[in-house]
């Protein structure tokens, strides 16, 4: 698997991790603990004690820090272990990778790169439970498939046509155009007006609305979408660009903010909120979106996990690239070169 | 897995294959989709979808066409794809492997080989649900077996004095001898008369009589055997050979198919059907047969499944062949042969 | 895996062979089927028919021998087949291997080395149900977990103060202390006095006592304890070395059996007794300590098999032994010294 290393991968949702209950999790194929201390920090280590590999999530946590419940080794939220059970003498080696860690929009974030690079202003702008603006759900789904199969699947929407025909309910007219896609820093930019619509299926109204919708898919696999209904018109008056406020929208607007987080090599997590803005809905509006998502979302895991069982069965699997595959293709180039850029100057640096 | 391609592999029942309800299963290691449309023809294709590699069973029945549920790839017949949703121009690349498939006593048959040969003559004349003659009921059981191994049970019916004690019945007696056993053309023939007997264990009788069974083992892995009670003395009247006349049977006529499908390495399918003749049974025979079917079958699954672990246990597994181990040999070697032919064709016209 | 071959293994409770219904169950990676006639002879052989290795574990016993339920070859005791079904010659290769194996202290052992060298000597003196002394409960766990990490939970006891907080409860001060430790001649004597104290948590007292406890861990992996309370004083008397009399203890002395037995790479049987001297206690008192062994023996699972599954994502795992490991380090370097030496003695005679 290739994977921007220095990037911020979602964890958990901060409400999981609860204060002294350690959590474990792969990342990137690494077994990293994560735990919140009485005060409140936060800290991340590789999940296997420097003695016999016992992992750090079985542990106790004592003030700051954590205690390997096999043998009793204590570590600092560093990785240094601080104490060994029996034995004056702790030799240097005794320590083990600490992972930069921090907590945002309601997500952890851990940083699997190069420590001193992990900068925060790259935590993509999700929108958390601390947003006054937005009423939420969430969710987290466990895959048995590669985290890219999902970026793939979230990077081309024309697949809201067929997978999703009994949730969403996009029409065939949705796969039959694409969205405007434009390259980010850091990721694609995927948006489009449908003009003259009732709106989403499960939100549709007599009134004919413009309905946008705009999407930024980044680095390392997090979508952060927004969504609302406009006057008939409205698209036209923007020049089919973004809307000009989007204090405009008469109704509908809604944010989601999702995360794929690849866990082992054909394992993921994949992570999603949805919700109205408090001028559109209600927690009433947000449980029917949750319902939906929960169906929609189990929809693209079926698929995917499927999907992921064809290619395991499969020699040399090859693709064929379609029309909508176009961010597809940008967002796993990005990737690519990202990732080459890393390895570049792991090897300068060596 | 050694197997000969050009043949006719069982994929389902007749019955199990709905209307517009796509099928999925893997024959010889390859993911293969089968429906039938609302018409009735029935077809079966790679189940791979070029595009992203998702398998067409996920898919929708539109016509006699199917459509890939992920992004809307419609697959014609022919496994040529004739639509791609958002796109003009259909790269002539666009095609998955279609494979012959027929539907003949009651199964549906799947040709794996060269499709310029596949030749309906060569399916196996089974018994199914459209012979007037026989009332069947029917099952199948999967196996975490190579199906060489059902194929080896199947050609040495000795095990039935021991896998059997308890449900078929044979006693110690059948085990000390051999049927008499013949090459076919594609397959091998295993018949016997068991004189002076009160009959098979479910269905014995106070009058002795003369029983006759007989089957033949066919590639890829058919089973047909056909078997009746003949009054005493009648065997010798026909000089040991086979009964003159079927209607010559005093009782007990019964016809069995079954057939071993190769899924993957280690999996297989095991199809099977048994009933009486309509002048010697009845809906009730029928039931009381498959009770004790279904209950021998999950017997040699036990066995079967047992003996597959031991081997995955063994580093390099060796056989003792026994005298019984004649027809076994027989049609392995007659495999092997078909399949070495197979492979020079290959070769030649490479 | 790094295993003495020339020592006997538990293969299971004498109590869990009953008689003429074969056990199955893989020592050292290799299936071994063992069986107790009705006359209460028990054998142990390579558990794979020479036929077509189907397990001879799911065959029928007659009289002392085995027979396979597949195709009917009847094994004698020493594994040689005397009966092949519709053959009169029986090939000389006609035999699986046979196992020395026997029963003592309530134990099934099989020795899985050079049968010559089978000494019943070597047979650790667990002590088993027949032991008028002690009132034993007894039970057994499957481990996802290779033996060796079994051993090192065993030989090291410090992690009573971590794993088993809630159960044996073991304090802080336990692992700060190092029990005495000696080399014995196929395996490690651990021993400890600790002086003045309630006694374990389970059974504590108001009254002070010197609580000693020793246990061998004995090869293959077999470990046997003793435990008990001696009057205020009274580990100063024997100058800290071990009790002159197991007669002068006051209170609590038990003793405990395990054995830990590799199946395969990765799967173990861990076996265990406990309970109180006749003197010392009753059932009621064995069914407490056996609740307190249940759950303390889960908590080792848990860990172990976690510890495990860690191991299992390391590319290169390596230990940092501490203080504590010197009796694990003792235990698997004779381990070592003896599995070398059998493999010397096997490339002379080769």
């Amino acid at each position: 698997m290739i994977y921007v290393r220095n990037a911020w991968y979602v964890a958990a949702w901060t409400q999981d991790l609860e204060v002294e209950k350690p959590l474990a999790i792969d990342l990137l194929g690494e077994p990293v603990v994560i735990w919140r201390s009485q005060r409140g920090d936060i800290a991340a280590l590789e999940n296997r004690c420097v003695h016999r590999l016992a992992p750090l999530s079985l542990g106790r946590c004592e003030g700051d820090k954590l205690r390997c419940m096999y043998h009793g080794f204590l570590y600092s939220r560093d990785g240094h272990v601080s104490e060994i059970p029996g034995q004056d003498v702790i030799p240097a080696s005794a320590k083990v990778k600490s992972y930069p860690v921090t907590e945002k929009h309601s997500w952890i974030w851990v940083w699997m790169g190069d420590p001193d690079k992990a900068d925060e202003a790259l935590i993509p702008p999700a929108v958390g439970f601390d947003d006054p603006n937005y009423i939420l759900g969430r969710g987290h789904f466990d895959y048995a498939a590669e985290a890219r199969l999902i970026s793939d699947n979230l990077c081309d929407f024309s697949h809201l046509t067929y997978v999703h025909a009994n949730s969403f309910g996009a029409g065939d007219d949705f796969a039959k155009t694409a969205p405007n896609i434009a390259a980010l820093d850091r990721g694609v930019r995927f948006s489009r007006w449908i003009t003259g619509t009732a709106g989403p299926a499960a939100r549709s109204n007599d009134e004919l609305i413009d309905a946008w919708s705009s999407y930024d898919y980044l680095i390392p696999g997090v979508l952060l979408m927004w969504s609302g209904s406009f006057k008939r018109g409205y698209a036209e008056e923007c020049k089919y660009g973004p809307p000009q406020d989007l204090d405009d929208a008469i109704r509908g607007v809604t944010f989601t903010s999702q995360a794929v987080t690849p866990m082992t090599e054909k394992t993921s997590r994949y992570f999603f909120s949805w919700g109205p803005h408090v001028k559109h809905g209600d927690e009433a509006l947000r449980d029917i979106l949750m319902g939906v998502a929960g169906q929609a979302f189990a929809e693209d895991k079926t698929m995917i996990e499927a999907q992921q069982a064809i290619l395991d069965k499969t020699e040399t699997p090859r693709v064929l690239p379609s029309a909508h595959d176009r961010g597809v293709v940008m967002f796993n180039k990005l990737v690519e070169r990202l990732a080459k850029e890393e390895r570049s100057v792991d090897a300068s640096a060596a």
